[in-house]
């Protein structure tokens, strides 16, 4: 069965092939990429975002080094330029660092199974991860979702757009609002975009709804990604994810929290230890080119806030569902994926 | 003193002066209606908006036409139209009403009076209750406000941030986040215009961030306007109050509503006789032209959401603070305001 969702990254005819998500929602175009430098642009243009979809792109980045230089030391350069283009995504650098070890031992075709494996190994994975998270959600449920942790953040398939359409394919129909989520709109642009491809029923509201629909009984639950997680189960995510948290325990929803386990941070012992990056303030203050905040007043534009292991009903992982979420368990499934 | 921000709506050598809120927060721009047909274009287009403001705007209206008219059916006939071009904005056709008795009493320069009148008492009752709520902000009180409940919305001095601007103006140096406030970003347009024309220190923040702000103990209050108090308390105000209200309890801060009295509808028991009014889905799929959600995925756009009575401190009226607002004393302020 064709996924409804090309893959975000393939390979294609010798070439690497991206979902083009700067023109989404508007229009599903995708940008070949025939060089390194191509490779490059797409990724700091933001034609391609997300933690695994950068690691697969990272190892097809390599691949197709790999495929046209003349000696080592050209895709060892190669992998250099990949990973200084988004020097603070360890899952770029990770992807890189696996299609090159795969090349020292197997030149370049042992680079591009390598490329090919990682990416099928994530849609497996959250494939896994869906059916596991499935189970959580009643027929006609109606779920509230926020950023994208779907397809376009990952290879294919999502994780917590993965979970809503693992519910789908199984037959219970649930309904999805979808938050716009401020300031960049993942959730109008990309999630609401996945989900009609999906064919299943959306709506989007601003993130400010949230809590009239909760307590309009509206929502069923709350499924979220998350960009790490510490050991003590707090998760960092979008911003906003806490406040929905907060939101769905005053009105006693589960609140639940759908991520590979690659996504647990045994280093980072609780969520205290997370240092919140700061966005240009631009994000917030214009728009399509439009001034939407005076000149002389500031911004502040935190990329994402923690959410206390608490206020989490349950973590959703590919090895299964921690409910509720803390150390051992956590620890004990980091160590299940690295078996 | 000059005001540092001029009245929303003014009588300006026989004409009526609208503050343009289009232009805004790039340019402070100024449009002159010479006839009541130029009232109703920026009545319609959004030149001026805010429930006291229209109320001061229909009562202006109204003698412009007076001015100009050979008899008083062309007055009634002009009085009709003005009021046609909001039909749901009750303060519109009150302040129509208004300016109506008073030309059928004494005249154009009876309604004139009158107009001048009404916006004369919302500016001295924005300044009463700012007085009174400036003693719930300390020192370096950091406040978070949602919308714009400024003078903008009004004739003049606004009311959640004519608190922060008397307590500022009583020297005790408040900072703002301004709730950027999707769809229509009155917060990041408007109130962050405001209170930078004021010298206040403000900073944007999306709609999202407050709750990850309280957690990080950087709010000390939330002040909020209201569209409407119930008879018991609840508030219904900008769609997101009612998620604040729930941060606020959650992080056990005070959470403040400033509203006139006259926003209190005895005639309403509770929040659950508010019927909330749906905008256009889009104010949410589109901006600045440019498609932000997938064309086939509809939103839902509440433009306000009900507070109940429990998540409110205190509502701080021109009579004084109701801590906590409950029936009786509600219903005294309302027949004290009408005394």
């Amino acid at each position: 069965m064709t996924d409804p969702i090309p893959r975000t990254v393939s390979w294609h005819a010798g070439q690497v092939r991206l979902i083009d998500q700067r023109a989404l929602p508007g229009e599903l175009r995708f940008v070949d990429c025939a060089t390194v430098d191509d490779m490059c642009n797409a990724i700091t243009s933001l034609t391609v975002r997300g933690a695994p979809a950068l690691g697969a792109t990272g190892a097809y980045g390599v691949a197709l080094a790999a495929g046209a230089a003349s000696d080592a030391r050209d895709v060892r350069d190669a992998a250099a330029r990949l990973v200084a283009t988004r020097p603070t995504a360890v899952n770029l650098a990770w992807g890189v660092g696996r299609a090159m070890d795969a090349y020292e031992r197997g030149g370049a075709e042992g680079a591009l199974a390598e490329a090919e494996r990682l990416a099928d190994e994530d849609v497996a994975r959250n494939r896994a991860l869906g059916a596991h998270g499935a189970v959580l959600l009643g027929d006609r449920a109606r779920v509230l979702t926020h950023c994208n942790a779907g397809s376009l953040a990952c290879v294919g398939y999502g994780t917590a757009v993965g979970v809503i359409r693992a519910a789908a394919e199984a037959g219970k129909r649930p309904r999805v609002w979808v938050d716009e989520t401020r300031p960049v709109l993942q959730g109008a642009r990309l999630t609401a975009w996945e989900l009609d491809r999906l064919g299943i029923d959306a709506t989007v509201v601003v993130d400010a709804a949230a809590a009239s629909l909760m307590g309009a009984g509206e929502v069923d639950c709350v499924v979220v990604g998350a960009d790490r997680i510490a050991a003590n189960g707090d998760v960092a995510n979008k911003v906003g994810t806490y406040a929905l948290a907060v939101l769905a325990h005053h009105h006693d929803l589960p609140f639940y929290v759908a991520a590979p386990t690659s996504t647990i941070d045994l280093d980072t012992p609780d969520g205290a230890a997370i240092v919140v990056e700061q966005r240009d303030e631009a994000e917030l203050t214009t728009f399509a080119g439009v001034r939407v905040a005076p000149e002389a007043v500031g911004a502040h534009n935190p990329a994402f806030d923690v959410t206390p292991a608490a206020l989490v009903t349950a973590i959703v992982t590919e090895q299964g569902i921690l409910r509720p979420p803390s150390a051992a368990p956590l620890a004990r499934f980091v160590r299940g994926s690295q078996a």
